[in-house]
């Protein structure tokens, strides 16, 4: 199988320097720039139509795009909307998009254009969101230094929870089915550390926090150093897991869909950001680790080295490009 | 099925002012516009890979997108470029990736980002392009007034005839092979008509003259008269026509994936803009009729009411929304 980092090369052979976040940047003004982003949703590789309902499906198609826009500090402006539709999903399609009409509306974003056309088989929707942000708060995943802590917020592994209770029919996992099927951007919290100079780097936790967090350090040129015991599962997660014959932090480390952020705070103001974040949203930034000088991920417990055999997120059976 | 009104309406409910012409317009500073486009082409409905190389692919699906923002009168500047991919076509799809690196650079246009995923079956391919345009220039298709000239340029008709060549292995049709597998998008000529302040409305032809032009006329409110006798056939499409029992004027008019633009001009600049244009580019604009106040798409031949029985182009036998 092709790899992203075969497809990638053969991009960045032609454009180095404009392949790499989670959107794009481009001129808008002297302030500020747009911000671009195209996630692509395809039926039985990013969801199933037979527990997937079209609001869902329109809520979360628009949330993983304005996920990206938050991890770079924007606020969405527009959104273009293309849909491939095959005949006997017509029905779900028409209600998709009234649907995602309705959240773009509810989102303050204005549905700019996009391209509707017959599918053969599955339905494919492919999203641009483009949003603007000042300049010099736009934050990138190649500006981390050895030293910074590497933070989190959002619940780490619900949603690949709510995605095996979907897709196993399990009873009594609304909280994590939830998560999985109404993310939500943390769009305010992304602005709000993007105006922060002490965030020095940013992306969203969309393939897990494991896989994630590679790429942030490849892009910087860092180590990173999970610190195992800063990521305590909670007791009904704990619980969850025990009942599925899950490692509740592996699940937390490679489960995916958590539209979370992730980003690296300079340790000197580190305390600081924790605090004036909690006073702002009412929760905590959940620190677990920092990075050094060197290359990969390594997982520490109480001063130990320790080796986690972790499955990156698959679903249904298809490894996604990594 | 489901139409593209249905769509429209589903989507305009809550956006009526944005969704309707080639291409979105955004703010970028004082004097200019964003020009925004999507596309999708889907394998077995755009296209096939039995008889579309890699290359090929490439070209189009960039042309195709780039004929949009033509139709605007913009320049191109960025492309997002999504793609899911089967397996069994992981080989093609990177060919198509580097060559579409390759004819982006060659464009002079860069590539700031994408998506990459699995796909159960088929090749999608989402482009968004983003073009630049002065906003004095910026044309649309609501902007025509009755006794304005309808103007094409491009050849009519040659893309459905390679369509039909590629379909059924037809030999001798190089020339029309052609304009279906390598469309070229006027982008010069949309600007240079962009600034003319003589052009009323303008938008590409995609879907066939004849409902591409009931579309401008349905956006400007006015009825479209089209003159058969400035339709001519040359003589090698008329014979190819002849060969293949089709009727020259219905493929004119019906036939899609033609990519020329399709414009309407104020009467009294309408001969000195033809002559300019010849001068600048070498070959004719194709005055085919002209607009009246009422609605719908109408047809004289020599001073008489004619009715044509019109086929909307189909691809595969799956009709497009139209």
């Amino acid at each position: 199988m092709i790899s992203e980092s075969q497809i990638i090369a053969a991009l960045q052979k032609n454009f180095p320097s404009h392949i790499g976040d989670d959107a794009a940047i481009i001129d808008k003004n002297n302030d500020e720039k747009y911000i671009i982003t195209k996630d692509l949703l395809v039926e039985d590789i990013h969801f199933r139509t037979t527990y997937v309902n079209p609001s869902n499906l329109a809520h979360k198609a628009l949330q993983v795009n304005l996920s990206d826009l938050a991890a770079m500090g924007a606020k969405p402006e527009f959104v273009l909307l293309g849909i491939s539709i095959p005949h006997h999903h017509e029905q779900y399609a028409l209600k998709f998009l009234e649907n995602f009409a309705t959240c773009c509306k509810s989102a303050n974003i204005i549905l700019i254009g996009g391209d509707t056309t017959k599918s053969p088989d599955k339905i494919f929707i492919s999203i641009t969101a483009i949003g603007s942000a000042k300049f010099s708060h736009i934050k990138q995943r190649n500006s981390a230094k050895a030293q910074d802590w590497i933070c989190v917020i959002g619940h780490l592994g619900f949603a690949h929870l709510g995605w095996l209770a979907c897709e196993k029919a399990l009873l009594n996992m609304d909280l994590y089915q939830k998560a999985f099927l109404q993310p939500q951007a943390k769009l305010a919290e992304g602005r709000w550390l993007a105006s922060q100079a002490a965030v020095t780097s940013m992306m969203d936790l969309s393939d897990g926090l494991f896989l994630d967090l590679k790429r942030l350090c490849a892009a910087s040129q860092v180590q990173g150093i999970i610190e195992l015991t800063q990521l305590p599962p909670s007791p009904h997660f704990k619980l969850t897991c025990a009942h599925l014959q899950l490692h509740p932090q592996e699940i937390m480390l490679a489960g995916g869909e958590d539209y979370g952020l992730l980003f690296t705070l300079e340790p000197q103001s580190a305390k600081q950001i924790l605090l004036n974040f909690k006073k702002t949203f009412g929760y905590e930034i959940q620190p677990i680790g920092y990075l050094a000088e060197g290359a990969g991920i390594f997982f520490h417990e109480n001063g130990q080295n320790k080796k986690l055999k972790l499955q990156p997120f698959t679903h249904f059976g298809e490894k996604e490009y990594d």
